[in-house]
């Protein structure tokens, strides 16, 4: 048996199994569903003319956001970005700090460390749950970090680590606890990046409501769409009075004057995304389920092809499933371009990992540890077609 | 005639005056109108699934809002401060250099000024056009700067004079082509503030379109809304390709791949606020008319009143008259409160002008020229009810 050949029977088992999955026609990466009040909220919030960054969406969206996720306080703001960037600023880091986050995620994690002036450390992913690797980074930690008046001084840059943000990736959450660990342990805020993980929990407990604050998006390709849109959970009273202070630019209130007492942002959800973001919360469970139950489905379908494995969620984790995740065995992840070539030719939209962020030319000179991990992940992952309703649209 | 009674006499006929204009019942500052397609822009928007950042209603605002101000190009972002910010990237502000912008503006000109980790340097306006002083700014730059190498020095920070953002304030023009030879003359590159001018213009040539990039707003208290929205015009082809790609990410274009060749933002109008905006769009030649109706009603009104006059657009411009602006005598101004909260008690939504940049906190050690004008105008300056619906809903 010669590789290529090999690699192209791979290539043709995986086509013919996800078409079996996704049936028939052009099958985008992840598409929204529209099938609840959008339509009625919105025809509302443009008769109530409260379309901009005031409004009684807002207010609900921001009220049913904590609810859902169990958080004490959420804030809306116009993407997961903005959020992250909030959130970042909010957990202390200034300019000149470093923060500790995985080389395997989108940019937005990084260019957040950037707009607060401050420089990405890129920290080693782990297999078991495509995230923040904690043992690794507490190793790595106690070799190149040390406290200094209460803070985590990098020895080789002199710079403090302020904060680390792990990020649950296509939704699958991180060892959340050993993470709150280690960043407990060297004096590091912790703020998670759960734009992917809406709907995903460790223990019963919603990503994002571990750290000092944790961040989601509603973007269009996301579980619930607000078109643009974000939201920054936290449980600490002060830090959410002064997200919204921070993120409607910093304008102390009063009938008429215009005084704002700090740099502040533009970065208000409007009401009109909002109402949308209220219609598709209420959806939001049902499309958990159907996602998951597309996880069944592709699993079923992928069991017996051997030299790839779908992702399941971590233990003691319940998934939210964002984008379903095909992990190709070392041996044959020379395939990943020949499968996601004739995939997308077939009209399957996939997908391979983000760039890994070491790489990107604005980070590439960042500090980091040895990436093995995240390296060879990003070699052997391809994402799937993962709507919900691809796990609805036909009997179970 | 002692000068308490003169002020509740004033107070006592401007309420009664407004009132006369403004009709019965709570009156706000400035409301939309949604009096066109937009409920159908949106639910064909949600039809179609491609509410977020791709999408036919963000490439047709685009060029829709590039016919209308006659700008070559128009790229559609979340916010004005995010227009405003990226165009100033793109005009090569670089941290630690100085924009020349007024104190008397909105706090997002000097936030995205910040935002570069650039100073803003403020100018003081003139009572001819409400913004920017030519004259003034001339002779200013003549005695504290100098040119070294192609570029405008600051003598006492030594620090570049990068860019100057003149703001058309409260929709009315600036005296742009004596800007523009300053800018020229001393090596400073020209952003057009143009958040609250949608539709004025200096001798039939749109505002926004005369600097080398120039921005929007669509906010809900604008003279059109996106819900959330703003716009960075252009004349010059790479210019708006480089806008295109810094407020998408910069992300490289290809079939999967996720690769980003520098630090993006993600400010993209998604689509559904696009749909609104394109209904919008189609209703602003009414709103411009029905705005300028409003101020000659007002006018006629407030001409018998002395002790206040309405700001009236400059010579050779036609201002779309965003906000309708009463400015009192500076014998009077002392009266500029009891007038606001006599109006506001009324439910006749009145505004000061912004407290001045120089004196906000975050801006108090920026540096600056003598601002006399500026703090003349925000001693004397109020905003008066101004939505378009003010000069439709009775006959003229």
């Amino acid at each position: 048996m010669n590789v290529p050949n090999s690699q192209s029977l791979l290539t043709a088992r995986l086509v013919k199994a996800i078409r079996s999955i996704c049936g028939p026609g052009v099958v985008p990466l992840h598409e929204p569903r529209f099938a609840g009040e959008e339509w009625n909220y919105l025809k509302d919030c443009l008769d109530s003319t409260f379309v901009s960054s005031v409004g009684q969406y807002v207010d609900r969206f921001e009220a049913e956001l904590a609810q859902y996720t169990g958080a004490k306080y959420a804030v809306a703001v116009t993407n997961g970005t903005a959020a992250l960037h909030a959130a970042l600023l909010l957990a202390g880091v200034r300019p000149n700090d470093e923060v500790l986050m995985p080389s395997l995620t989108f940019v937005a994690t990084a260019n957040a460390v950037s707009y607060c002036s401050a420089t990405p450390h890129f920290a080693d992913s782990t297999e078991q749950t495509l995230g923040l690797d904690p043992s690794a980074l507490r190793e790595y930690l106690i070799s190149i970090a040390e406290q200094r008046d209460g803070q985590c001084i990098n020895i080789a840059t002199g710079r403090v680590i302020r904060a680390m943000v792990p990020m649950h990736a296509f939704g699958h959450p991180v060892e959340i606890e050993a993470l709150l660990a280690v960043a407990r342990d060297f004096n590091i805020a912790l703020v998670e990046d759960a734009a992917e993980s809406l709907g995903s929990t460790i223990s019963g407990q919603h990503t994002g409501t571990f750290g000092l604050l944790g961040t989601l998006s509603f973007n269009g390709n996301k579980t619930i769409t607000t078109g643009g849109g974000g939201a920054i959970l936290t449980n600490n009273a002060d830090l959410a009075r002064r997200a919204k202070h921070l993120t409607m630019t910093a304008k102390l209130p009063h009938r008429w004057n215009y005084m704002h007492d700090e740099i502040g942002y533009n970065y208000r959800m409007p009401n009109l995304n909002a109402a949308l973001g209220c219609a598709q919360l209420r959806q939001l469970p049902g499309f958990i389920e159907a996602k998951r139950r597309l996880f069944d489905r592709y699993n079923a379908a992928l069991v017996e092809i051997s030299g790839a494995r779908l992702f399941k969620e971590p233990p003691r984790c319940r998934s939210n499933y964002w984008l379903q995740t095909l992990l190709l065995d070392e041996a044959v992840a020379g395939a990943r371009d020949e499968i996601l070539a004739a995939t997308n030719d077939a009209g399957l939209m996939t997908r391979p990992a983000w760039e890994l962020m070491h790489r990107l030319a604005p980070y590439r000179n960042c500090p980091r540890m040895g990436l093995a991990v995240a390296e060879s992940l990003e070699r052997r992952l391809i994402n799937l077609p993962s709507s919900a309703q691809l796990g609805l649209d036909r009997a179970a």
